[in-house]
C-alpha cells in the first residue's frame, strides 16, 4: 500500500535492535485517517470472504482490528496478555515470544468469545518473526474456527516469520514489507505492491 | 445510553471484588455495532466541540477511543504502560492506581506526541476511582493541552471518580453510568439518562 509505504519512509525510524519505530502514526499517535484507509485496503484484499470476528492481540493491534472489523461489520476478539480479575471462566492458551519487549508471553482468549466453524480474521499491527500470530493460529485451531487470512499492517520480510507462515499455507496479507532496514534505510518488498 | 445499559444487564457479569465483566461484547469480545453506536453517541454528547486527538491509555481503552476518533476525524493519543524498546525520546508521564489489576501504573505519552493547545477529548472504556483519567488529565496539563472533555463507556459511579472530577470542573460524560452493584444487581443512575 503506497500510502503506508510513503509515511513509513519520511516517518518511521530505524532503532537498535532492528525495532521499526512507526509512534507518529501508527501505534502511539494514530492517525485515523491514514487508519481509514489501511482498512478500506484490508476490505478490498479479502473482497467476499464473509468474516465473523477479527483476533488480535492487545494492545497495538486492537486499533488496526477495530478499524478493519467496522469495515466488516465483525467483532474484534482481543487475546490478553494476562489474566487479570476480569477474565474468568475457561481460556484457550498459547505461548507467544515477543521480538520488541523481550521474554514469552501466555496469550489467552476466553473459550466463550470464539465458536466452533467462526470464519476468522487475524489481524496485527506487526508481523516479523510470526510468533504472534502463530499464537492467534493456535488459538483459533483450539477453538475449531476457520482462519480465512492473516493480515499485518507492517511485515518485516527479513525476519521470515510472514514467509514461514505462507509456506504453511496460511493466507498472509501485509500493507508494507520491508525486504530490508539493515543499514538505516528501508526497503519494501516490490512484488507486494497492489 | 439505554442500548448500552440494556446489554449491561443482559450480558454483565458482577464478580468478586467489584469488578463488573463487560468482557462478552465490550472489551474482549468487542460488539462493533454497539461500539459505532456508542461512538455515534459520544459525537452528540460533544457536538460543536472541535476535538484535535482523542487519548486513552492502553489497552482496554484503544477500541473505544478509535471508534470516537473516527467520528470525530482526530487522531488517537494511546498512554502507554511500559517504556518499550518502540519507545523513544522524552515523555510526560503521570502516576496511575490500577483498580482491576491492582498496583500502580506509570503511564507515558511521548512529548511529540501532543502539542500545547491541542483540544484532547480523553476516552476510557472503564471509570471507577478516576485514577487512569486523573493521570491522563495531568499528561494533558503538562503538554498544555485544553482538555474538551472526559468520556467513559462506564462509569462505576459508587466509586466516586467521575463526581470527584465534575466537582473539579472538568467535563465528565459516561455512557452508562452503574450507581449500585452491591447486591449482585445492576442499578444504573438515573438522570444520567439521555
Amino acid at each position: 500500500m503506497e500510502l503506508l509505504e510513503r509515511r513509513i519512509l519520511s516517518e518511521g525510524k530505524v532503532l537498535d535492535g532492528g525495532v521499526l519505530k512507526v509512534g507518529s502514526f501508527l501505534n502511539q499517535r494514530i492517525d485515523t485517517s491514514l487508519l481509514g484507509q489501511m482498512a478500506d485496503e484490508a476490505a478490498k484484499l479479502f473482497e467476499g470472504e464473509a468474516v465473523d470476528k477479527i483476533l488480535t492481540v492487545e494492545a497495538s493491534g486492537i486499533a488496526f482490528a477495530v478499524a478493519v472489523a467496522l469495515k466488516f461489520k465483525a467483532d474484534v476478539v482481543v487475546a490478553k496478555k494476562h489474566r487479570s480479575s476480569n477474565v474468568s471462566g475457561d481460556c484457550f492458551e498459547a505461548e507467544a515470544a515477543s521480538f520488541t519487549h523481550g521474554g514469552t508471553n501466555k496469550i489467552i482468549v476466553e473459550k466463550d468469545y470464539l465458536s466452533k466453524g467462526d470464519r476468522i480474521l487475524i489481524c496485527d499491527d506487526f508481523l516479523a518473526e510470526g510468533n504472534a500470530m502463530q499464537a492467534l493460529l493456535d488459538i483459533a485451531a483450539e477453538a475449531q474456527a476457520r482462519v480465512v487470512g492473516c493480515l499485518a499492517e507492517i511485515e518485516k520480510g527479513f525476519q521470515g516469520g510472514g514467509d514461514r507462515l505462507r509456506d504453511k499455507g496460511v493466507n498472509v496479507k501485509s500493507l508494507a514489507i520491508v525486504e530490508d532496514m539493515s543499514d538505516g534505510k528501508i526497503v519494501f518488498r516490490q512484488n507486494n505492491r497492489m
